[in-house]
């Protein structure tokens, strides 16, 4: 595999009396080849030089082309991080987690945020490839089902690290919570609080926490041998107003339900303003349980029960995998992509408790 | 004034069978330096061989090497923001409005995140800056009291624009809300109420907002013939917890408040959360207002009365602002730097009301 060398005029913003490394040398009474190779490290250049012209260059002020260093050497030590939206705390939590793994490594992290649009997460892609980043991390947009734009990234040879809503057929590194086993301890936990005709609030299902979601809720309702019903199944789109909606639905079945499990806690915040308007929100009335732990539900009236995505270990974990990453053969065909999984939580709060007079 | 220019040999990452524009070249019997012309939009280039151009390059899958194009033109559509955090949802829907403007003309956006510390802001400057972003958007951290990373981005002559908390000494253009009219709406509606003994949470007063909206608080209460007192005045951090130990103090005061205006809705979150504590939460018992309008406030119990900060707008008025700038002698000496200053706008809702039978 042959290696590619640009040989690019490069004309830099507009400076004025930039200090070069020219400067450095001829205080120095050196070359600049000399002064270049003190500054990057170069084993070639004895302690004492490399202690001058660092000095020198404090003096004069001297600040280092970062660009043309970044492209000689290939690393940024920057890694961009795409995900459908900082207002969603979720994402902001496992933000903080990987910048405070690659915080220690010397990496910056630069966000680009889709909105939850295919062709934003495109530009996306397309700006952090363009911004040299080391690596990338990306949490799939609700919209994305063409995933071309991914495989550019590794075609390029760059680590992609997908993490929480992932697509486990793209042969890509990721990391995920048992979301099949959190909304099976949810929808346990309803059903051991007295709860027999128990809803579901879904995400789209071509989202794969989702449909895992859908399954751990059916699987929970079996293995506690109630029945699955088709009406109880309503689609939202993890908007406040979806699980509005939903709710109101299932609150017009002949045999409405006495408890929700949403797949995702904006809808369950959607739901409790419908509940709220049929005076169904006092506990005990009516359970209710979330899945994300947004920051919001501890303070909402009831409290809401949710599963904890482990938020900032996730964020961790995908640092850690991206540091462990060989850096030959990344995309190895026939190999494993590897994948980490971790426990989820439930908290239990007000919204799906039953009153002990009940 | 020179313009530099530098011969940079640059070795990108390694790639397998890449198409060139000399294999596009070939397929169409001319030079490469048509098709670079052509893929340039160069209007030396006829439609005819810019379409023919454009359609083999397509079929060859080629993909330009924008790295080497953005420095070639200077110019890489991208507009880096720095935030000082994505959690706070205030930020997020700034950010949205900049975008919303932004996406229009073609840019794209990358966000880094502080996470309000000095040296994170420091960090951010330089990544983005070495990312060959066109302009950067700054609302500045809580812990940033020298400014000499931003005077860098003057010195190259790159746009930098302020919004929110920001610093008129800086000479640079910047949008903001009237945040003395906004507290001073806040304090007036709770005088307006009946409540006549008001506290305040500030935040810290090196950031021009929170001194703003003190001063507002202290005008308001000086209009209405009101006693401003030391003890009413607790700083907080923009924190819940900041907010939830303000208010304890304040209840330990022996003349303690009747109502509470908190510089912030964290912070008078977390006041509610005391509140609550002391069984005074009930509308009518104690007055609460937030500033912000951050989006939990209408959904906690009792919803909070807050002044919105017009987020959108700010955002699409700070993205204009940068499409406004001249590109030459954008930093001149003498010059006046820009500023936008929006109306903020009181949200009335159940934390301060006071109850018609009272």
């Amino acid at each position: 595999m042959g290696e590619i060398y640009y040989l690019a005029l490069i004309k830099l913003h507009q400076l004025k009396k930039r200090v070069t490394i020219h400067d450095i040398a001829k205080e120095l009474n050196t070359t600049a080849a000399t002064v270049s190779r003190a500054l990057n490290n170069n084993p070639s250049i004895g302690i004492a030089m490399k202690q001058r012209v660092q000095e020198m260059a404090k003096k004069l002020n001297y600040r280092q082309d970062k660009i043309a260093t970044s492209l000689r050497s290939g690393k940024t030590q920057v890694i961009g991080i795409i995900i459908p939206s900082a207002k969603i705390s979720f994402f902001g939590s496992v933000v903080h987690g990987i910048e405070s793994v690659a915080r220690k490594r010397g990496y910056r992290i630069l966000l680009f945020q889709t909105n939850e649009k295919y062709t934003s997460e495109k530009e996306g892609i397309n700006t952090l490839l363009q911004s040299n980043v080391d690596a990338i991390i990306v949490s799939i947009s609700k919209e994305t089902t063409n995933y071309d734009h991914f495989l550019e990234v590794k075609e390029q040879n760059i680590p992609l690290i997908l993490f929480d809503r992932t697509n486990d057929t793209l042969g890509f590194p990721s990391v995920v919570i048992d979301d099949f086993k959190g909304a099976y301890l949810a929808t346990t936990h309803l059903i051991k609080q007295g709860y027999s005709n128990i809803a579901h609030i879904c995400g789209q299902q071509h989202i794969k926490i989702f449909e895992d979601r859908l399954l751990g809720y059916k699987s929970a309702l079996k293995d506690a041998g109630l029945p699955v019903k088709d009406e109880n199944i309503v689609m939202g789109d993890v908007s406040i107003q979806s699980g509005e909606e939903a709710a109101e639905k299932l609150l017009q079945l002949t045999n409405n339900p006495d408890a929700i499990f949403a797949a995702e806690d904006f809808m369950a915040l959607g739901a409790l303003q419908t509940l709220k308007k049929h005076k169904l929100h006092q506990p005990g009335q009516f359970g209710l349980v979330g899945f994300a732990n947004e920051s919001f539900g501890q303070y909402i009236t009831p409290t809401l029960t949710t599963v904890d995505q482990r938020n900032i270990e996730m964020g961790e974990a995908t640092a850690e995998l991206f540091f462990s990453l060989p850096s030959k053969d990344l995309y190895k065909e026939g190999q494993v992509a590897p994948k980490i999984t971790l426990e989820p939580e439930l908290i239990i709060r007000e919204s799906s408790s039953r009153k002990s007079d009940k």
